[in-house]
């Protein structure tokens, strides 16, 4: 007996794609509908067992929905966050998937005048270097957090039922405030895609770049593999988080500029005390994060 | 029938251990002696049969050599240069195995007033997490880069000597300029150990500190890995470098602005331009980088 009579959800690409063929699974919908722009994904999500069906008409997508996910990219979330809020019954509960939830929550307080309680939004902290409902995975959420960012205002029953949602996909969910989500992400996961991106980008610039890359190793091959992600996507969540990422990169910056006098006047005491700081928090946290990497092949 | 009679190496830890054992493995020298401060990693190389034999002397254990190779950490590698420079014989080759190359070509230069033809520096892009003697593998060099840094007076048959060492332990060995080195090292390696270890440092000085290691994952882990590096080993190395390292810090600070800049102003053409370049050139050298990555735990 499933739990929900029917989700729909919005793009079917990897997150949407993994979470449809998670709920067909384990039976938590008894539907599962899909929404997109274009046909050719969503016959694929039909031909994969992935989905029952799909329409390309929103409305039509939605009608009957439990429960509504909205799974496409960041900037256009805030489109399709409008529409559904001015168009679905309040009884219906939206959700989302997107890295940052301060522009998403100021959309929806711009367009409703007050905080829609029937909106609770999360984001899995979950991904692949693989992108597309091709690569959708049914366990792609398992041991991964899934932080939902509920408001005083969110309905609990709400809140609930999108945890249960995440928690038959065997996800691990945890509440925190909007404002917090979007400070430790961009802390986390948009900063350190900036500053891969800036230093790959300004070496490319280089004309030594040919030896440049032809004598790194190791460490510069990990340190920079976050720079191969998806530019369109990355561009869009810089933009959508930029009050908290402005922030952590000044942060950044003075620290770098600290290092950098540090480095100019030869203070090793300086120097030294930065690397072992920095070496201890490394340290006492790697295990904790070898533990999440388990499970995970890569995950923003 | 051995290549040179013997080669003495100063201090056995990874990559003095390791070459070592390569070295008696294939029969490159007639005998392999060590010298070192303590004699506990000595007994413990002259035990797992790395080394023939040791002395805490330098001027005896130097004796007879072929090659002496500087495989201290890299601040004491200019002290040792200079007391070999005065002591041996100029038909002894010298050669090392420290991240750096300037200083101890500056270091030579003010110790003889020219360039010795028998120093012919040297460095392995090689290496461990492990440390130690008891970590030496005589695998570690295999199809890793050695870049040595002849200047014009360098004896050439010295650098055919080293070379030759070198190939015995089936590396892969280049030359360039001791600038150029410089130059390329400080970008690949001593630049990202700066900012993953400013980027820990920063964070966890953050109130919220506990969060943001709890919810950061795949990316995160992989772009602070080298802040779990030797703190003591890359503050020297920061320092030996200052000079091309400040350049190459300046260079990605300012590009680090103009994005600042991109993103304050939602100026999405610019944000997307870095990306893409940056995503282009890490893709382009990717498979490089993987191939070079398979012989190889990590690299500095």
């Amino acid at each position: 007996m499933a739990t929900v009579n029917r989700i729909t959800i919005l793009a079917l690409g990897l997150i949407g794609g993994s979470l449809a063929k998670a709920l067909k699974e384990n039976g938590f919908a008894g539907e599962v509908v899909a929404w997109g722009r274009r046909d050719v994904s969503l016959k694929r999500g039909v031909e994969l067992g992935i989905i029952d069906r799909y329409s390309l008409d929103l409305a039509q997508a939605v009608d009957g929905a439990d429960i509504v996910v909205i799974a496409t990219p960041t900037l256009i979330a805030e489109d399709m966050l409008r529409q559904l809020l001015q168009s679905v019954p309040t009884k219906v509960i939206i959700t989302d998937v997107a890295s940052v939830k301060g522009n998403l929550l100021a959309a929806a307080i711009d367009c409703c005048g007050e905080v829609p309680p029937n909106l609770v939004l999360g984001h899995p902290i979950a991904g692949s270097e693989k992108s597309g409902v091709e690569a959708a995975r049914s366990d792609l959420f398992i041991n991964h957090r899934v932080i939902l960012t509920p408001e005083p205002e969110t309905d609990r029953d709400g809140v609930a039922l999108v945890r249960a949602m995440w928690e038959s996909t065997r996800a691990d969910v945890v509440e925190m405030p909007v404002a917090e989500h979007d400070r430790v992400l961009a802390a986390t996961s948009h900063l350190p895609h900036i500053l891969a991106y800036t230093l790959v980008d300004a070496l490319a610039g280089q004309k030594e770049q040919q030896d440049i890359f032809r004598f790194a190793a190791g460490g510069f091959r990990d340190f920079t593999r976050i720079a191969s992600s998806d530019p369109t996507m990355w561009q869009e969540i810089a933009l959508a988080n930029s009050p908290a990422l402005l922030k952590v990169i000044d942060l950044f910056s003075d620290q770098l500029g600290l290092l950098r006098g540090a480095i100019e006047s030869a203070d090793s005491a300086q120097i030294m005390a930065s690397f072992e700081r920095a070496k201890t928090a490394r340290d006492h946290f790697a295990q904790l994060l070898e533990k999440q990497s388990e499970a995970s092949i890569s995950s923003e």
